[in-house]
C-alpha cells in the first residue's frame, strides 16, 4: 500500500458515516423503485456487507424482494452472515435451493452452519444435499451438537503447535502456512500428540518473546477447555469472567476440535440479555423482522395466558359484587392496589431474573435476596399504604376506607416483593426459564391478592 | 514450565469448577465466623481475583466487613476491579482513604479510573489527592472526558509503530520493550510522526508475515478512529458491527491517545442491554448490591409515579360510578380490558425500545414499525375482542355486555400497539431515554383508554 493509499484511507475513515444514513437508504430505495439496476449496483458496490445487511433490514418486504432480484446474484455471501437470523430465514426462503447452497458454500464453517441452522427443516435438508462434501460434513457435525452449544458456535480452523516448539519455530511455521491459517486468530494452543490441549498463548506473548523461548514457557496460568456441549450462556459467563479472547473447544475424548472467539461471544451476550427482556415482555426474538401475521400469532399465546389470569382476577372481584354494589368507591380504588402490587413485584422480578442469568444469584445468597426483596416491599408498602390511605380518606371523606386501602396496599407490596424474588428462583430450580413465565405468575399473584385483600377487608371492616 | 507442571495444569483446569461452588462459599463464611484467619488466608490465597470478588458479592454485609478486616490488607487490588460497581462503592467506602489510594495506585490506568469514578464525590477528591502524580494525572484526564465515553474506557498504554517499519524491526522492538508493553494487546497501530493513526494491524497479520514486509502493507482496509468523547453505547455498536478487537482513540487534534479493547466492550454491551431491562422495570443498575434502605428509596420514586397514574385511572372510573352502581358486572370486568391493553402495549414497547438501542429502528423504518405494531394490535385486538365478548356474554348472560367489552378490548389493543411503538420513538427523538419512562406513559394510556372505552360504551349502550 502506498502513502497515497494510506492518505485516502484516513480521509475515508474520518468521513465514514458511523452507520448507513437514512438519506443513503432512501437513495437506494428510489433506485430500486425506478428499476435502475446500474445505480443500485454502483451504490451497493461501495458498501460493506454489514451495511448492506442493515439496508435489507430497513426496507419494506416488496423493496427487499425487488432489491434481491436486481442484486442478489452478485451479493457478497457475508451479507447474509451479518443479518438478523429471523430476517435471514425469510430472505433465504425466497431464493432457490441452488442459490442458497451456493451462498453457504462460500462461507467459513461457523457462518455456514449458522446460516443452515436458521432454515426451516425441509428446506435445510434440501440445501445440505446440495453442498460440497467437505462443507456438508462440517455442517452435519455442527448439527450433531446441542442447540446453542459451544460446538455450534466454534470455528473448526485452529492454530495449534506441539509443546516442545520454540517461538522461532512457531513463527517460521506461521509464515509458511500463512494462507492455510484462519482469517483471524488471537491465541495459539499448545497440544500433545493426541491433540489434548496443554496450554493457551495469546499472540502478544509470542510476538514479544525471543526466538529461543519454548512455547510451553508462555502458556497462560489457567486455561479453560470448553466441552463442545457447553451451553452458550455458560460460555459467555466464562469469557466475561476470565477476560479471554478465545477458548479451545474439546470433544468427549478431550481432544481439541475447534475454537470459540470473542466476536461470537459478543453476539451471544447481546442476544442473551435481549432475550430476557423480550421474554419478560412476552415477545419472541426476531419479532421485529417477522411478518405481521406471524408476529400476531406468537404474541397471541402470551396475551391469551394473560387473559386467563385477568379472568381469574375478575372472579375474585365477583366474589364481592354485593359489597361493590353498596360502596362503588371500592370499584374506583381497587385497580390502584393491584397495579401498585404489579409494579413493585416487577421490580423484584427484574432483579432476580437478571441475577439468575448472570449467576450472581445462587444457593449461597438465595434466601438473603428473598428476604431483602420482602423487606423492601414491606418498607415501600408501608410508605404507599400511608400515602394511599390519606389520599383515599380525603378524597372519599372516609377514614375507614383509607384504613382499608392502606392495609391492602401494605399486604400486596409485601407479597409482591416476596413472590417477585421467589417465582423466578423456583422456576429456575425446576429447570424452567425464569424470564418466560415469571411475569404471568407474578401479576396473577398481585392481582388476586390485591383485589382479595382490598375487597375482603372492605367487606369485613366497612359493614 | 516443566511437563509435570503442565500436567497439573491440565488436571486442575479439567476439575476447575466453572464458578465458585456454594459449598466453598459456605466453608469460607464458616471460617470467617469462627474468627479463623489462617483458614481464610489459605482458601482465598488459592482463588483468582474474580472468584474473590464473587465471594464478596455473595456474603452478608457483616461477613463482608469481617472478611475485609481479616484479609483486606493482603487482597489483590484486581479483586476490586472485578466487582460490581455499586458493591465496590459501598465496600471501598468502609475503608480508610490511604488504603483505597493504595489499591488504586496498584492498578492499570483504566481500572484505576473506573474505581475512582464509582466513589462519592467527596471521598473521590480525598483519594485523588493521595495518589502518586502519574496516576493522579491519568485519573484527572480521564475525569475530563464525558461520562460513559470512550475516553473513560480506554487504556492509555498503546502499541504503535512508524509506517516505514518492517515486520522484522517491529518484532525486534517488541522483544526489547517487552516489559514496557501493556499486559495484553491485540493490534498494533501505524502512526505518522504527529501521532495520527494511519492504520491498524491485528497481531496475527504481523506474526504470519515475513520479516521484510513493510508494516503499512498489513493494515486493515478500514479503520475506525474513535473520538475520546464518543458514547460507549455507540462504541459498542461499532465493535459489534465491524467485529474488531480493539479501536484507536484520538483526541480533538486527531492524535492517538489510547485504545479501547473488546473486553471493556463486552462489559458495556452486557450493561447496556441489562440497563434497558432494568429501566423498563423501574430499577436502578446495581440495585442488587444496594442496602435495603437505598434500594427502597430508589424504587420509591418509580412507584410514586405509578401511583399518580393509577389515581388518574381511578378518576376515569369515578366518572362512571353511577353506571357501575347499576351494573356491578362492569367493575368485575373492567380490569380485564385495562390489563390486556397494558400487556399488549408492553410487547410493542419492548420491541421498539430494543430496536432503538441497537439502531435497528431509525428514520427510514419508523413509520413502518408504528404501522406494523398498530396492525398487530388490531389483529390481536379483534381476536381477544371476540374471545372476551363470548366469555362475558355467557358468564353474565348479557350479549350486549359482551359487545361492550369486545369493542373496548379492540379499541384498547389498537391504542396499545400504536402508543407502544410511538412513545419510545417520541421520547428518543426529544433526547429522553426511551427505556426509562415509556412504561409509565404506556400504562397510563392503556388504563385510561381501557376504562374510559369500556365504561363509556357501557353507559351509552346498556341504558
Amino acid at each position: 500500500m502506498t502513502d497515497e493509499n494510506l492518505n485516502t484511507l484516513i480521509e475515508h475513515s474520518e468521513d465514514a458515516p458511523f452507520l448507513l444514513s437514512d438519506q443513503e437508504i432512501r437513495d437506494i430505495i428510489n433506485a430500486v423503485r425506478a428499476q435502475d439496476p446500474d445505480t443500485v449496483h454502483a451504490i451497493l458496490g461501495d458498501l460493506a456487507p454489514v451495511d448492506i445487511a442493515e439496508l435489507i433490514a430497513k426496507v419494506t418486504d416488496e423493496d427487499r424482494r425487488e432489491l434481491l432480484l436486481m442484486y442478489g446474484e452478485t451479493m457478497n455471501p457475508l451479507v447474509f452472515a451479518e443479518m438478523d437470523s429471523e430476517l435471514r430465514r425469510t430472505t433465504l426462503s425466497t431464493l432457490a435451493a441452488e442459490q442458497v447452497a451456493g451462498i453457504v458454500s462460500r462461507l467459513e464453517s461457523d457462518d455456514a452452519l449458522g446460516m443452515v441452522l436458521d432454515l426451516d427443516e425441509q428446506f435445510r435438508q434440501e440445501i445440505i444435499r446440495k453442498l460440497s462434501s467437505k462443507i456438508r460434513l462440517a455442517v452435519e457435525e455442527g448439527l450433531s451438537f446441542p442447540e446453542k452449544s459451544a460446538g455450534r458456535l466454534m470455528q473448526r480452523e485452529v492454530v495449534a503447535v506441539p509443546q516442545f516448539w520454540t517461538v522461532g519455530k512457531t513463527i517460521d511455521y506461521l509464515r509458511e502456512a500463512a494462507n492455510d491459517l484462519p482469517d483471524d486468530f488471537f491465541d495459539i494452543f499448545v497440544i500433545d500428540p493426541a491433540y489434548h490441549v496443554l496450554g493457551q498463548i495469546p499472540l502478544n506473548r509470542v510476538i514479544r518473546s525471543k526466538r529461543s523461548v519454548k512455547m510451553e514457557a508462555l502458556v497462560l496460568d489457567e486455561i479453560m477447555t470448553i466441552p463442545a456441549t457447553m451451553d452458550q450462556e455458560e460460555l459467555a459467563i466464562i469469557f466475561r469472567r476470565d477476560n479471554i479472547t478465545s477458548a479451545p473447544v474439546i470433544d468427549e475424548n478431550q481432544r481439541l476440535i475447534g475454537v470459540v472467539t470473542i466476536d461470537d461471544i459478543v453476539d451471544v451476550i447481546e442476544d442473551e440479555a435481549e432475550e430476557d427482556m423480550m421474554k419478560m415482555a412476552g415477545v419472541d426474538q426476531g419479532d421485529m423482522y417477522r411478518a405481521v401475521l406471524s408476529t400476531t400469532g406468537t404474541r397471541f399465546r402470551w396475551l391469551f395466558v394473560n387473559l386467563l389470569t385477568a379472568i381469574l382476577a375478575s372472579m375474585v372481584i365477583s366474589l364481592f359484587d354485593a359489597t361493590i354494589e353498596q360502596i362503588v368507591a371500592l370499584a374506583v380504588l381497587m385497580p390502584i392496589v393491584a397495579s401498585m402490587g404489579g409494579n413493585a413485584g416487577t421490580q423484584s422480578l427484574a432483579v432476580a431474573v437478571r441475577a439468575l442469568a448472570t449467576r450472581e444469584l445462587s444457593g449461597a445468597n438465595t434466601w438473603r435476596i428473598i428476604w431483602k426483596e420482602s423487606l423492601v416491599g414491606s418498607l415501600n408498602g408501608f410508605a404507599f399504604a400511608v400515602l394511599a390511605g390519606v389520599i383515599t380518606a380525603l378524597w372519599f371523606g372516609s377514614p375507614m376506607l383509607g384504613v382499608v386501602i392502606a392495609a391492602a396496599m401494605w399486604i400486596n407490596l409485601i407479597v409482591a416483593g416476596f413472590f417477585g424474588a421467589c417465582i423466578p428462583i423456583i422456576l429456575n430450580k425446576y429447570g424452567s426459564d425464569p424470564a418466560v413465565s415469571s411475569t404471568v405468575f407474578l401479576t396473577m399473584m398481585t392481582d388476586v391478592v390485591g383485589f382479595f385483600a382490598f375487597l375482603g377487608l372492605a367487606a369485613v371492616l366497612l359493614f
